[in-house]
């Protein structure tokens, strides 16, 4: 974004907004990590940030399950690699060499892995649930979020392992039948936060034009009344700055 | 958190991380907003900030459907009053009553409406998403929460209204039958940031103590080695603070 930008408005100072766009332009999925433990206090933050996510009637569906034990790290790494090994079978040559090349996850090396999950029976009944049911995994998405972001502002990097059947991982954590896993997460010291996600790098996949996802008023665009004109030409001047946050 | 607290590695200086903290803790659920319009520049970063969540496999199944109209926000806002009506009869007195009285939407009141949905045919074969399809919603989530954050950093507030029905909604917006409604957000400059969740102050639901959400090497303990004695004396150390970041 330009220098010139406009006087930002509300209570954050320009370094404190700065910081959030930081944390939410330079996270990556870390699959590589280095050696170093990560202190108990900033685990801590870290998980605390997680727990103060959004969710629907507050009702906060979310528990950690922290894992350093290297026997479940070792079941959860077997039951990965034969996910991995059925998911090739779904690309073509040469798209399927290209995806067995890829390191996907750090779960051995990470400082330790953390299983985010969700129970939707926390509450009898949820303020906001009854008409979408899926409200309470997105609440836990969100406290995810929270979590990754502030691994990010730490310094510390995570992974989600996203191909793990959630049956088999239940069984391997001991997680009740009616709780749901949501995420499976590596965390730790990165060697390094890539300028750009790895997919992206790899040629796997590129960041699609923001322009070409938003509509206006209805999915099939609507007002021609010129309303979004302003919007619309502010998106493009804040186009994508390698990757950098705007300000 | 004590002002002693350990020197922080990474990156990020304190008052950059303190950005991040901030609008994790004091981001709200906005439900009743003032009158000023968001600056075009203002909205774009909240909305490319979003652009930048994680996906799986980079797919970045997320649309942006941003909504000023009044009359399809009227049809909205009709749509959430049935629902409420029909919400309240799940609940017994005095608790129907209670919810009744709570303001939990503001549609018309707010500077715009955003709905952020997922399109899970955007890639035809999606890395990571083999063994969970729900992924590519988990994602569309994680993009959410960015906005979110966002949006509160730049003292914008928004609000999830979470109970309108996915096949009427989109109806009203024209989304096409195969693309997921997630999220209706109402984004506008809120009358205040309250330092609760408003589902707390009135006496809905508390927050639960974090330490009852934490596990340890399975959901049913497992270790007993003392390896995680510093952690669990840590986030007992870094407790609420009122709702206030920590640091």
């Amino acid at each position: 974004m330009a220098s010139d930008s406009p006087v930002r408005t509300g209570d954050f100072t320009a370094e404190e907004q700065r910081g959030l766009y930081r944390a939410i332009y330079s996270r990556r999925d870390i699959r590589t990590f280095k050696n170093d433990p990560i202190p108990p206090e900033v685990l801590a933050r870290i998980i605390r940030a997680a727990h103060h996510g959004p969710s629907v009637g507050f009702m906060q569906p979310w528990d950690f399950i922290m894992v350093q034990d290297m026997n479940v790290r070792q079941l959860v790494k077997d039951l990965f690699n034969r996910e991995r090994q059925a998911a090739s079978s779904f690309f073509d040559e040469p798209r399927r060499s290209h995806y067995l090349s890829l390191k996907l996850e750090g779960i051995l090396e990470s400082a330790v892995n953390v299983c985010v999950t969700c129970d939707p029976t926390r509450a009898e009944v949820v303020l906001g649930r009854n008409s979408i049911q899926e409200t309470d995994l997105y609440s836990t998405c969100c406290a995810v979020q929270n979590l990754w972001l502030a691994a990010r502002a730490e310094g510390v990097g995570a992974g989600w392992v996203s191909i793990l059947k959630q049956p088999q991982l239940r069984q391997i954590l001991g997680i009740p039948h009616h709780v749901i896993p949501v995420a499976y997460l590596c965390l730790g010291y990165p060697v390094e936060f890539p300028p750009e996600p790895v997919l992206q790098s790899a040629g796997w996949r590129g960041r699609l034009e923001l322009e070409t996802l938003i509509h206006f008023d209805g999915w099939e665009g609507g007002t021609e009344s010129g309303a979004w004109e302003g919007f619309k030409r502010a998106v493009s001047e804040t186009g994508e700055q390698n990757g950098g946050p705007p300000g």
